[in-house]
């Protein structure tokens, strides 16, 4: 029998999300272990007897302490017995396309949709000022990889990334870095999702792939989201903030 | 018997360098083909047919076509029989940990030291104007990724990442990243790498168990390290640029 996993998240987390959706839908007997951002508990001693790099997620099977969440899937995805095929095949081609695409996301897809989020909605939420310089910089990264998304990543014969008929790891990754956006003021995600008509169809599908687990695991995410909205119109009615604190990427 | 491997590269840049060091270390068959970045052949449609994304290194081999050095690194140590198992280790745990430190490549050695270089030497060389701003941002994430290197990546037995006593793909690629600071000025390069000795080593033992093929594929940079000091010379002696052109960053 496979030891325990112990897997170190927070839900606000989307490379967490995507790690605990995995274990989730594949029957990974795991432990899910808080490391509440908000309360910096990443910065805990404790914590950085797991991971050094003070980063969720993590996780601890054995005596392997692993970190970054690409790693952590092909590894559970390697490691565990009875996992499909078609999360992170063994043929040695296809496998490397998998490959391809997740070193891909880091640089393109995580680059533009953290750096958009961060510098739009959840800047004031973390009490930092808004930069909507870096915010136009961050959506010209984001609308490029949504591009390459679209005419390159999706252009296969089936719904899923490299024509795949199935889902991958690099799937739930990319598909979980783009749910972030769920947060943004509506008409911004519209603007910038709407015109990708196939990487709309491919975030529906990896998520009726993974449900009800994907749900569950983004329920966090969609209160956050409410919250900013509420947020957002308390502003708008009373004007307790410069106007073009939410409005400022409009600019670009 | 394999098929020969057609490996798309500029020696100007790093990762293409590492895929290159490790096609010739390992005695694979392989074809050089040059993509000029200075003459924007990446963009031709020519490469466009290999790599969609227009970027170097890439790989063609048999019907597969891949981006990405780390994937690519990772494909030719597992596809090629007789590859030593130090490179890409089999055993799952050791791979993992390999696989973590790849991926933190990403967004910490790479970004910090690429973002470096080209919002300081590299910008006016590109005739672009010099960002002191970005560069003093981009010297943070690349001192904090050296200190990690040094006291977490490097803390092991071995004298190669994570303990080893033989290089693996991680090696390679983290320190053909480290080594595109030949091109600054000497003295930004020592303050920037000197408090790391453990690094400095790891730097030297890299390139000692890969010669001459190491020496070989940097002579471009070395070549180019020349041509920046001259003109930084030049520049000096004749005070035909503003003052702070070169020395922007010491303001931090």
């Amino acid at each position: 029998m496979m030891e325990k996993v112990k897997v170190y998240a927070d839900r606000m987390s989307q490379p967490a999300r995507a790690v605990l959706i995995f274990c989730r839908v594949n029957g990974i007997d795991f432990e899910e272990i808080k490391v509440d951002l908000s309360k910096r508990q990443h910065l805990s001693p404790e914590f950085r007897e797991v991971n050094p790099l003070q980063k969720v997620p993590a996780i601890a099977h054995g005596t392997l302490n692993l970190s970054e969440s690409h790693a952590i899937l092909v590894y559970l995805a390697s490691a565990f017995p009875g996992i499909a095929d078609h999360w992170y095949p063994t043929d040695v081609s296809r496998r490397a396309k998998i490959n391809s695409v997740l070193d891909w996301q880091h640089s393109n897809l995580r680059h533009g949709a953290v750096n958009y989020v961060v510098n739009t909605v959840l800047g004031p939420a973390l009490g930092r000022p808004l930069n909507p310089k870096a915010a136009a910089e961050a959506e010209k990264v984001l609308s490029s990889s949504l591009s390459k998304l679209e005419h390159i990543w999706l252009n296969g014969d089936g719904p899923f990334l490299l024509g795949g008929f199935q889902p991958s790891i690099a799937d739930l990754s990319l598909v979980c870095e783009l749910m972030q956006l769920e947060v943004l003021d509506e008409k911004d995600r519209n603007r910038i999702l709407s015109p990708y008509k196939k990487v709309l169809r491919w975030i529906e599908d990896t998520r009726t792939a993974t449900n009800p687990h994907f749900e569950e695991m983004h329920n966090v995410l969609y209160r956050a989201k409410k919250k900013f909205q509420q947020e957002r119109s308390r502003v708008a009615k009373t004007g307790t903030e410069p106007s073009n604190k939410l409005g400022g990427h409009s600019k670009m």
